[in-house]
């Protein structure tokens, strides 16, 4: 399993800078810098990962994934970047490197997440492995996994709820929105690369919905239970900012009960799926999910 | 030919408000606040305006053209009020109201940015009255005339170039990037709303590029010869921040010259097209484009 999360993420790496090299004579190759620099500084490439892994769990080519596996890992980045400046979470160190904004300041930062952005369209609309519907329908889902009522939405509510105190549906909702759309559509964006039927999409999609969460939980309770060192990033900033978490809300046992159960529940859509080596391998990686140390 | 600059413009502004309006019920209305009170707060719509005129000249229907137009003008103002913030061009006043950030902070105003930006692809994807293949053509060139190499290239350029003095080479790079692109584009959009052949598309897009370079020559002249009133925004800024200008660069004589030539080039490109209403619209526009006063 952890050999084809590497070769994924060597894959990704590949890609991202082959696709993001400015053409000779350019006068702007400094916004590249800055892509390049977070989009290249590594992380666990997730996204992508599950992008590859439901595409061949559908029966489909690597390389129609290819393009909206990147897309969905330089839309995180493009987050990253912009949640990291000043006005939004202040933070210094990501990936284990300084943020965007302290190597390249604010503007370019700003810059360089608004073009990380618009290039993860740009990815899925010319994706020539794939037909125009495909494209068009994978864009669909991918815009409204990160729009208004997607990540930013849920961004939002994580900006309006700082300080409060939140319901556990409010939490909920949040989490669905921050972290859980985008890790949903990638599952379903490697069905749409496998031109796979719309019942698989769905468990898909679900599976996608539980495991983000499960992502969320486990970040908030290792940043809690976690250093700096080992997660490449400050830890107890939650606490410290006074952000309404898993951990803060539901205390660290039941955290730990709905990790258990989300995982059951991810592991249930997958026998939906033909069994495969891409699917046994997608089991083990959502039981890693709920294991993980950073 | 202004009845139709304003109808245009109501048209758009009755589809931002009904295609913005949240869900009952949501946790993250204040970024659909945000997001409406730039995108409602007016402007000229030139964008818009320039592809239904487009769609109409190729004998297109509106309603074809209704996403495509809205994308332009959600795109516009997401770059606005990215453009505005403290770190970019720190401004308090666009449109004749306080920008973005002064009423909802910082980190919503980046937040709306962003999430404009995706309900522009957003929309583009979701064209029901455009078959797959003309809104991936759609989104191809939307996308490239946005990101890196288009009008976010043209932002890097002009960030760099401050308190520089820059060649009137890169000055016209600049401009075609920062301002030509996304117009360029807008009058393209028109013509693939009203699935025209590819040599319309092409005369579409010289006579967007040639407008585009007017638009910000006299944009530059106006900063110098303008009033806050007049124009809805600060002026003088740039010779205060000692940005590079046509005026700055090439003199206000030879801007005004430029002016000239480019409009008779623009309306060169309009012969191409069969006479209708429409193109004789485009023409007096291109040529109040040259002569406007705010």
């Amino acid at each position: 399993m952890i050999d084809f999360v590497k070769e994924d993420a060597e894959r990704v790496q590949t890609l991202i800078d082959k696709w993001l090299t400015p053409k000779a004579g350019m006068n702007h190759t400094q916004l590249y810098e800055a892509m390049r620099y977070s989009a290249l500084a590594g992380g666990k490439r997730v996204r992508p990962h599950l992008v590859y892994e439901f595409c061949r769990a559908c029966g489909g080519e690597d390389v129609c994934a290819d393009a909206y596996a990147v897309a969905t890992e330089l839309l995180h980045t493009s987050s990253l970047i912009h949640d990291d400046l000043p006005a939004m979470d202040n933070d210094d160190l990501r990936r284990g490197k300084p943020t965007n904004h302290k190597v390249f300041g604010e503007a370019t930062a700003i810059l360089a997440g608004d073009a990380l952005l618009t290039e993860s369209f740009a990815l899925i609309s010319n994706n020539e492995h794939c037909t125009d519907e495909q494209n068009v329908f994978a864009l669909v889902a991918f815009a409204e996994a990160v729009g208004v009522d997607g990540m930013m939405g849920g961004q939002m509510i994580d900006l309006q709820s700082e300080g409060k105190s939140i319901s556990t549906d409010e939490l909920f909702d949040l989490c669905m929105r921050k972290t859980g759309a985008l890790i949903t559509c990638s599952c379903m964006l490697g069905c749409i690369a496998a031109n796979a039927p719309h019942d698989l999409m769905n468990a898909a999609g679900e599976f996608g919905s539980c495991i983000g969460l499960v992502f969320q939980i486990v970040d908030d309770i290792l940043d809690v239970e976690s250093t700096n060192e080992a997660m490449g990033k400050t830890v107890g900033k939650d606490k410290a900012e006074a952000k309404s978490t898993f951990v803060s809300v539901v205390g660290i046992e039941e955290s730990r009960r709905i990790v258990r159960e989300l995982t059951t529940k991810a592991l249930a859509c997958l026998d939906k799926f033909e069994k495969s080596d891409a699917v046994m391998r997608l089991k083990d990686f959502c039981i890693a999910l709920s294991e993980r140390k950073n």
